[in-house]
C-alpha cells in the first residue's frame, strides 16, 4: 500500500473541502502535494504552507512523487486537457467534473486502457451518493431494468419551494441562489443539463452504453409557470426535474431528463430540497432506493475521498458491462404520455400526437395530455424550446413505487 | 476471467432464487454444477437434471471443477463446519447465513488470512442493499460516525401492521406469518436477534471492531403491550426495532438493538413493511439513506449474485479498518433515555436510573421514562426479559433527521 500523494487541481467550493477533509482522514495515508490554481495571488483566507500553490499545469503533471491527480476546476475544456495529458502519462486521476466526462468518456475510456491507468469519478454523478461505484461493481449483472431519479440539487430544492413552501417559481429561485444552492448563472441547472451529463455517466455504468449528450432529450424547468404549478398541485403530484433510464425490452433502453408529475407514492416524492434521489430498479431485487447529499462542499469532497482512498488500493472502474455479449441499444421509439402547456405556439397541431386524451383552453394557458413518440420530440425539439412552452413526464408504463 | 462453477450448499427459499437467478444471469458466466440438500429424495417441484442433487458434503468439497462454493442452508454449525473446511481448502465461499457469521467472524477472517482466500456474505445483511460492500469500499474512511437502521423486515411488517393499519400486536403478527413475513416460531426476529448479528457484522465493516453477541444490548419487541402503543400514537411515533452502532468520541462507540420511538422528521420513520433502511452518517456527507428489501427468495438471491459476480473479478473484503491505527473501542458507558413501562416488576427501585423525568401509573400499566446507562441495563439484563417489561429507547444525542 503505497501512500497516496495528490496533485490538486482547483481551489474552489470543492476544492477546499477536499484540502480540509484529506486533512482530517488519519487512515487515508494521503497528503496534498501541490495544488494548482489559475491566480496564485488570490487571497483565499486559507493558512497554506508556502510553495504549494502554483499556477503552471506542468509543476504537477512533472512531479515524480505525484501518483494521484485530483482534478475539480469549474472548466470543462481545460479539465479535459489537464485529465486526459495525466492519463497519456500514465497517472491516475480522480475527477469530479461530469460536464467534461459525460463528453468525453470513450475517449477517457480508452486512454486508460491504453495508458494502463485508471480515471475513478464518483463524485460526478450525485455527490456523496455511490451510484457509479454500485452500479459498477455491485449491480453487476443483468437483472438492471431502471435508474430513475433526481440527480440535480438546484432544480429539486427551487421545486421544493414550490411545492412545499407554496412560493411562486421566481422567488424559489431568488431563495435557492441567496442560499447557495442555484448560481447567479443557473441555466446550467434548470435547463436539466446537470441532470444530463449525470445520467450519462450513470447509463454507462448501468448498461454498458455511452450515449451522445445531443441524441438524448433533455428538458428543463426554466418555462413553468403558474398555471402548471396550480394544476400540479391540484392532481396532489409534486412536479421534480427527473432523469432516468430504462430498460424497454431485452435489447432495448431508453433515457431523457424530463419534468415529471411525481405522485405521493413514489419514493421520489419526498427527496426534498438540495437532496438527490436515486432508485435502482431490477428484476429480482425490485426496487433499491438511494438518498443523500448530491451537491456541497464537503458532500462531494468526501466522495472524492472514497475515490482516492479506492487508488490506495489500486481499485479502477473495468468497465465490464461494455464488454457484454448483448448490449442494449438506445432507442427513441418509446411512447410517452406528456402534459403540454402552450401558449402561442400551438403544440396541439405542431406535434405529431398518437392520441390526445385531454384539452384544456383558458385565459392563462391552455394544455394537452397525450400520447407521442420520443423520437418525435426530438425531432421538433426547438419547439420545445418556445418560452410558452413547458412539458412534463406523466409516468404511466412503471407501476407502483418507483 | 475464469467462468464460476458453483457447488451450493441448501435448496430452501434462498437456494431455489439463486437457481432461478443464475439461470437468467446470461453474463455471469456462472454455472452450479452441485447442489448439496439434506434430503435428495424430497419432491421440491423443480425440473433439475439428473446428477445435480447430492447429499454428501464432500461431493462438492472434494469436486475439483467447483471453484466456488455458495452456502445457504439454515443451520449455522453445519453451515460454520462447511464454510471453515472450505476456507481450509482453499475454496473461496458466498454465504448467507447471518448468524453463523456473526458468531464466527473473527475465526472466519483469520481462515481467509491463513489460506488466501475469500468469504462473501453481504446476502447477510439487509438482504439486496448493499451495505457491507459500501462500508467496506466505500465509506473506507474515519469520517463514518454512525450506521443505524430497521435491519429485520419480520418484526418491521408487524410493527407496520400495528402502526400504519391500527392492528393489535397479536394480529400483527398472524399476518405477517400468513403473509410469509415471520417464521411460525418467530423467536429469532421478534427477540432481535436478527437484528443483532447483521449489525455485528455491520460493524466489522463500518469500524474494524467485532463485538460479541453476548456484550451487546439486544431487546426485542415481544413484550409491547396495548399501552406501549397507545402511548406511541398519542406522542405520534411510530415504535420501531432499531439497530445502531454510533461513534460517541473519537475513540469510542457504542451499539445496541432497541425498540425506538422513531419521529416523523426520521428516514426511519417511512420504512414499512417488509423493507429495511439503513442510514449512514458521516462527518462530511452528512446522512445517506439506502432503501430496499432485506429479505426474500430473490431480493437475497439476487445479492448472492452480486458477490458471485464479484468474485469472477477476484473481490474479497480486505477487512482494511481493522488494521487502522486508531480503531475506536466498544464502550457501553454511555447514557440512554428509555421509556420503560412495567407491571410487578418494579423497574423504578430495581434500574440504577440517573434521573427519572416522568413517571406515570395507572391500572393498565405503569411506566418511567429515565436516563440509565447502557452498561446498568446490560448487568439488569435478566429483569428486562420478565413478560411484563417493554422498553424502548429515545433518541436525544441525535439531531434532525437520522
Amino acid at each position: 500500500m503505497k501512500p497516496i500523494k495528490i496533485g490538486l487541481f482547483g481551489l474552489g467550493t470543492v476544492g477546499r473541502g477536499i484540502y480540509s477533509i484529506i486533512g482530517r482522514a488519519k487512515n487515508a495515508h494521503a497528503e496534498i502535494l501541490r495544488i494548482a490554481v489559475r491566480d496564485i495571488n488570490r487571497p483565499r483566507g486559507l493558512d497554506l504552507p508556502a510553495g504549494l500553490l502554483t499556477d503552471r499545469a506542468d509543476d504537477i503533471l512533472d512531479d515524480p512523487r505525484i501518483n494521484l491527480i485530483v482534478e475539480v476546476i469549474d472548466d470543462p475544456d481545460a479539465s479535459f486537457a489537464i485529465v486526459s495529458e495525466a492519463l497519456r502519462r500514465g497517472i491516475p486521476v480522480v475527477s469530479g467534473n461530469k460536464t467534461m466526462i459525460a463528453r468525453h468518456l470513450p475517449q477517457l475510456i480508452e486512454l486508460q486502457r491504453a495508458h494502463g491507468t485508471a480515471l475513478l469519478y464518483d463524485a460526478s454523478s450525485c455527490g456523496s451518493i455511490p451510484v457509479i461505484r454500485n452500479l459498477e461493481e455491485y449491480y453487476d449483472n443483468d437483472l438492471l431494468l431502471e435508474v430513475k431519479g433526481i440527480l440535480n440539487g438546484s432544480t429539486n430544492y427551487i421545486l421544493s419551494r414550490v411545492f412545499d413552501h407554496d412560493e411562486d417559481y421566481d422567488s424559489a429561485l431568488r431563495h435557492a441562489q441567496e442560499a447557495g444552492f442555484a448560481e447567479s448563472d443557473p441555466s446550467f441547472d434548470i435547463d436539466g443539463l446537470d441532470s444530463l451529463y449525470k445520467l450519462i455517466i450513470i447509463t454507462v455504468h448501468a448498461l454498458g452504453v455511452y450515449v451522445a449528450p445531443e441524441r438524448i432529450l433533455t428538458l428543463g424547468i426554466g418555462h413553468i409557470s403558474d398555471a402548471d404549478i396550480r394544476y400540479a398541485r391540484e392532481k396532489r403530484v409534486k412536479i421534480k426535474l427527473v432523469a432516468q433510464v430504462v430498460k424497454v425490452a431485452d435489447d432495448a433502453f431508453t433515457m431523457f431528463v424530463m419534468p415529471e408529475f411525481v405522485a405521493r407514492n413514489k419514493y421520489i416524492y419526498s427527496v426534498d430540497d438540495e437532496y438527490n434521489g436515486v432508485v435502482i430498479r431490477g428484476e429480482c431485487y425490485d426496487r433499491q432506493f438511494m438518498f443523500g447529499k448530491g451537491a456541497g462542499s464537503l458532500p462531494t469532497a468526501s466522495s472524492i475521498l472514497s475515490d482516492v482512498m479506492a487508488r490506495l488500493h489500486g481499485y479502477r472502474y473495468e468497465y465490464k458491462k461494455m464488454s457484454y455479449l448483448d448490449r442494449p441499444a438506445y432507442t427513441t421509439d418509446v411512447e410517452l404520455t406528456v402534459y403540454a402547456r402552450y401558449g402561442a405556439t400551438d403544440l396541439p397541431s405542431l406535434l405529431p400526437w398518437r392520441h390526445i386524451g385531454e384539452s384544456y383552453r383558458s385565459d392563462d394557458g391552455n394544455y394537452v395530455i397525450g400520447r407521442i413518440s420520443l423520437a418525435d420530440l426530438i425531432a421538433r425539439r426547438g419547439l420545445l424550446d418556445a418560452p410558452d412552452v413547458f412539458l412534463a413526464n406523466i409516468p404511466t408504463f412503471f407501476t407502483d413505487r418507483d
